[in-house]
This record gives C-alpha cells, structure tokens and sequence, in this order.
C-alpha cells in the first residue's frame, strides 16, 4: 500500500474540480482506495509520501497519435493535406521497415510522451509489424499504457506502403497472439488507416478481426470535406462515412475511437450516439490542417464519448494540456459564432482529457476508488511566484507549464522514470 | 565592431526566408553593417563570435501587452469579458497605486519578455504615473526596447481606476519630459484605454498632447461587437469605432498602433490604410476572450501594417514565437471557411512579428544594413535530434521550442542578459 499527500486535483464529473488540499490518496496494488482530507484512522501511522506545496493530479491520455510521424512534429505545416502525405508522412512510414529506424524514433517519441505526462495513448504504427512489436516493447519496458495499432492499407497508398489483405490479417495475428492478453497495459487496437486506404476485403477482414478476437478499433473519420467526398465516392452505399465503417464491422461493434469527427452531424452523429464510439478531438491537428472546428459542445450533449489527441504530426504539440488550452479555444469561436453553443469550461476540458478519455483503458483518469492510480506531481513554484489559489495554481500550470513543472509520473501505481533513447 | 558567426535567417520580405548557413553579421554601434556568407576581404582577420551550429534570428516584438495584468496571466480564463474586467483586470491595475507592489511584478514581467526573446515591446501600464515610471525605469535598466504608455480612462471605469483630464495630463507631461528624448530605447506612447473609458474631452486632450509633442498613440479597436455598438452609442456622430478615434487626433495623425481590430472591415479599413494605422494582431487573446478572429490576410492585401501582440492576460503566453503559430492557425480556419483568403505561411507570419512590427520602433526586426542589430541565438540541439534542414530546424523551433532554446539575446546590438527580480 502507498499513500501519498499532496494537493490533489481531479475531475469525478465534467461541471467542477474535485480539489482536496493538503490530501491523501491509497493506493493498493496499482488501484486508488481512497482519497482523503484527512487520513482514516486504521491508516494513521503509515508511511506517507508527502509532495509537500505540490499539485497532484491524474496523468494526461493521447486518444490519437502516430507514433512514426515523430520525425516530421512540427515541419512542413505550410502545405497542404495531400502534398504534406505525399512529401512527408508516406516516405517517412515507409522508412519504418527498418527496424533499426524504427527502434531509435520510436524510443524517442515514448521518451517524449513520457516527457509531456502522458501515461496512456491509443497508436497508429505503420503497416510493419516488427517496427510495431518495437513500439509494443518499448512502452512495456517503458511501464506506460497504449493500445497500439498496426496500420492496415492496401489502396491508394504509395507501393512501399501497400499489404495484401492476407498479410495484414497474418501480422495482426501475431501480434494479437503476442500481445492481448487480458490486464496487460499495451494492447493491439485495430487500425484500418481510413476507408479510401483500405479495399472493402480489407475492411472486412479487419471487422471480422475485431469481432473475433474481441479487439478494439481505431480510425479516421469525417477529418476534411474533400476526405469525406471521397468516401462517399468509394462506398456509395453508405449512408454517411461512419455507416461505411459500421457495414464492415469497424463502428462500435467493439469499443471504437475515431480520430478528427470534424464534420460529424446528423445521421453520422446519431450513429456514433447508437454505437458508442468515441470521438479523438485532436484541435491543434484540425487548426494546422486547415480541417475546421469540430463541436465538442454538441458531442458532450448528445452523450458521445470524447478523448483528446495531439495527432503528431499533423498536430504538433505532444502536450495533452496544451490540447485542453485548444479544445477550449475551439469551443470559443465557435461560441463566438453560435451563442447557443456554451464554450467547454476549464474543468470540463481537463475531465476530457482524463476521465472521459480515461475509460477507453478501463478505469483510467480519476482518483476515485477503484481507479487505476495514473498521476502526475506537478511543482509549479516558479509559476506559483504570487500565493495564487489551488485552481488558478491548475489553471496557470494547464495554461503556462510544461514539462518542467511534472516531477513525477505514475502509470497504474508505478513510478515511471525516464524512458531510455 | 562585432561580427557574428551563426545560421541566419530572416526575412527581409515576407514572401521567404533569407537564410544564410554559416553566415556572418557584422554590426557597428549596435546597427548592422552587412550579412555575408564569406567575410569580406577587409574583414578578414577580425575577431569573430562564433555561435556554432545555432541560428541566429530577429528578437520577438510584443506590440500589445498589458505590464500590470501580469499576475492574472493564465487565470479566470472561464470568465467572459466584463466579469473578467470587474473580478480581476480593473482590481489587479488598482493595486499598482502601490509603486511596491509594482515593481515587484514589473521585475518579473521584464524578465519573463527576456525569457521569451522579446526585446521590443509596446505596453500599456495603468494610470499611475510613479508605477509607470517604475516600469521605464526596469526597461531602460534591462536595456530593452519599449513604447510604455500611461493609461487614461476617466468614464465608465472603477473609482480606484478613474482621473481628471487636468491629471492625466500633467501626468502624462511629466513622463514625456523625463523619457521624451530622441534615440531612447525606452520612450512614451499617448494611452486611452479605449473609447469607452475615455470622455469626449480626455480624447482630445491625448490628441492634442500627441500632436504637441508628436509621439505615438496606441490603443483597442474593434475587439467584440458589444464594444462597437458600445462605442457607436458614445460617438453617434463617427462613421466607426475608427472614425471616434481619428476626430479627436488619435488615429495616424502621429504613428499609430491599434490593439485587435477583429471586426475592422469596409470603411474602417479603408481609414486605416488612408492613416497608416498598425494593427497589433493578438490571436490568443481573441481566442481566449471569443472576441472572433481577425483577418489579417486581408490586411496584408491591402497593405495594412500588422505586428502581433501577447496582450497579457486576455492572451495567456508571452510567447511570439507562440503567438506566430496561432496567426497561422486562425488563417488556417478563415482559409477553411473562405479559400479565397490564403493562409498565412510560416515566412509572412515571422516577418510580421519580426520586420513588420519593427517598424514601429524604427529600423527593427531585420538584418539588413542599417537595421538595429535585435538577435536571438537559438541552440536547437535537443529539437534537431535527427539533422534537419535549416528550414525545418526554424519551423520546429518555433513550433516547439520555448526559452530553454534561447541562449543569447541583443538589442540594439548589446547583449542582453537576464533582469534582476
């Protein structure tokens, strides 16, 4: 058992900050008991790790982010999505059939997640299934969370990128055969890259994966409108994008989190609504993409799941609080624009990116009981130079931190430290 | 004389970068004399500061950031405009009748602009003349560049906050005979705060104190609509919220700089492109406040100035390198809504925080000849983990990079190193 003391900073429900100043929280095998004020009876005398003036708060979740495009965060933002995939994210995946390669980014990008305090995060690899082991191993040795996603493609792709449907179902089932296993922090995620990549063989293959094995899916949907005119092209019988996915068994027929839903609405939204599939908001990727501003506002009505992602490399910011900033952003001109449509406020955001995210791992993303303790020590003295009050103390840190501030990690009650490069 | 040694980039036109791989920069009286790639034959021989394998770009400018809404910097972001003036921006300013208090938060808000590489800056202060003063004095000790401007406002303002027209004028008389001189790096700036908080009778005692003493004006233009149907119900005889401000002198009969002019179109354009009035473009703030995002492309067409600005704490990062990045991004949006409007690329948007805005100061913000020699050092080293190209170790720097990059900063051609706080 460990107990530790802190000012502790969560979000139970989306409305307001569960703050508990000078607080303890137990945690047993990985697995938060309880947080307190005041430590229970049976508990006093027990040894306590005390963080003293520090804030203690649940660790960040990347619902969307491609692992080999670390080589490209933060270049080439002038161009456009199709000379940008051309130019830089399909040479670069392609250099990811050497392992060697692979090895020393993929190192790096885990390294850096770390960096940013994300303990947890759902990833497109590449279509090679040793460089994804790579990336598999790394966040084990790492003791981080992730559902990793071997990318399936075998249309519209350049040559060095395209698979036949049999290979891509073998090298999934390895990985699954290695990898799924029941409690495990990495995890195979089913990853069709999106719908114009993969033929409908494919799409099927991947579904009746899915349902087999029970795994999970991750895509891309209703990103840009060109994007989502194609698909309407390529798969005519389908009422929307999102249909497209379901009819292959790819849409919430196992827990799905799709990347972007810019553009969703109406049938597409009600569809995500029936199938609970959760949306990947990935701001900074919309902005620098020129995609356009997804409505969170409505997707939180509606009751649809959402998670935050930094989407490298069409996002650029590995930071999940940065993320938060964003979204609330986001929600602001659009607020701006339609006044009916209240902005996400700072705690809203924060249980986006924590508990709502969260729960595609399980109990992930909050200190109440039963949790898996993924937190964060956050030392903001340099940005605390005024006496500021706990939550402005949180809101500076979200608003002006970064990774200096984090001075200890935990993924499901383990101290993570520094990855190796 | 100095000469420098390092990878130059800048960006004498917006159109792309002028980038020059071990190049040097040779500066006289803090002026810059030349940049070569090969030193000129008569040079040779003379010492040279070898920076290495760091690029050596223009300082940051901040053309509107509000010095004693420091400490709100990164707070109460959940507010709306006039709550967030009445709960925390009007008591904030009120404290800095206290000069003890000022100068303890204007030492660290020097500072933090040093961290953050900028080396100009055009800020407004509050309506304490002593606090002012305090802050002039912290610049000119730094030995950076600033426009600081004693605020005025005597209508629909807190008591603790409001003066009479007799005061604000000496006040503002006293500064200009202490600071007024030709070639300081630290000067004054005619500073209502914005219609609204200005009678009829102080506006045109600033316009004549501009005119008399022939210094520049700064304040808000345009911000939200509610302030423009505000201003339209004070000035029913202007034809806009530009026209109030130029009928009392303070709208390009000196050099001019407005903060925001998000909804600044049709003839309000038109007056500013007739007056030559700067826009100070503060993506941040008008994301953070909903005031809506300017279209800054369209400036450019017509040929009005534009530099960007922080405006602590509407904005919540000191950052121009950051406030480049959202530039882009909010032109990315309207290029989403409109194609006819191009988004900014990374070159427009560098030279608009860097030549663009510079002007204003003078000859600031390039390396050509006769430019005051503005430089930041950037060791990337930790970002260039992979030999990128020059452009894309800029592109990364300034999407990734903060003040950890930044190893030494010159204005004026003199080093500058970090304030004391």
């Amino acid at each position: 058992m460990n107990i530790y003391k802190a000012h502790i900073v969560f979000t139970p429900q989306p409305q307001r900050f569960e703050i508990i100043e000078n607080g303890y929280v137990v945690v047993e095998n990985g697995i938060v008991q309880g947080v307190y004020s005041t430590l229970p009876k049976e508990l006093s005398g027990m040894p306590v790790v005390d963080f003293g003036d520090r804030l203690l708060i649940p660790a960040m979740n990347d619902m969307h982010v491609h692992a080999p495009q670390f080589r490209n965060q933060g270049i080439a933002m002038d161009l456009e999505l199709l000379p940008w995939l051309n130019s830089y994210t399909f040479p670069e995946e392609s250099r990811y059939s050497d392992t060697k390669y692979a090895e020393r980014m993929y190192r790096r990008f885990v390294r850096e997640l770390w960096r940013h305090g994300t303990m947890r995060s759902v990833c497109f690899a590449t279509i090679h299934c040793e460089s994804t082991r790579i990336l598999m191993n790394l966040f084990k040795e790492a003791g981080m969370g992730a559902f990793v996603g071997k990318v399936d493609m075998n249309r519209n792709s350049p040559e060095s990128l395209t698979e036949t449907v049999a290979d891509a179902i073998r090298d999934n089932e390895c990985l699954i055969a290695e990898y799924n296993s029941p409690g495990s922090l990495v995890r195979p995620i089913i990853t069709p890259r999106f719908i114009p990549s993969c033929t409908p063989e494919m799409l099927q293959a991947l579904g009746e994966l899915a349902r087999r094995y029970q795994l999970p899916v991750q895509s891309h949907l209703s990103e840009n409108c060109d994007e989502i005119a194609w698909v309407a092209e390529l798969e005519p019988e389908s009422r929307n994008y999102g249909d497209a996915y379901l009819r292959y068994g790819l849409f919430g027929q196992t827990p799905t989190i799709m990347a972007h839903c810019v553009w969703t609405a109406g049938e597409e939204l009600e569809l995500m609504k029936r199938h609970d599939v959760m949306v990947a908001h990935c701001p900074t990727s919309n902005l620098n993409l020129s995609s356009g501003m997804a409505t969170i506002r409505t997707f939180l009505n509606e009751g649809v799941k959402v998670g935050l992602g930094s989407d490298i490399s069409g996002g650029h910011d590995l930071s999940i609080f940065k993320m938060i900033v964003y979204a609330i952003q986001i929600s602001k001109m659009q607020y701006c624009q339609d006044k009916s449509k209240p902005f996400l406020t700072l705690s809203e955001a924060f249980w986006i990116a924590t508990k709502s995210a969260g729960q595609f791992f399980g109990k992930v993303g909050s200190f109440e009981e039963g949790y898996d303790f993924d937190a964060l020590v956050i030392d903001d003295k340099e940005l605390n130079h005024d006496n500021y009050s706990l939550p402005h103390r949180l809101e500076r840190y979200i608003y002006l931190g970064d990774d200096r501030q984090i001075v200890h990690r935990f993924c499901k009650g383990k101290e993570i430290t520094e990855p190796e490069v």
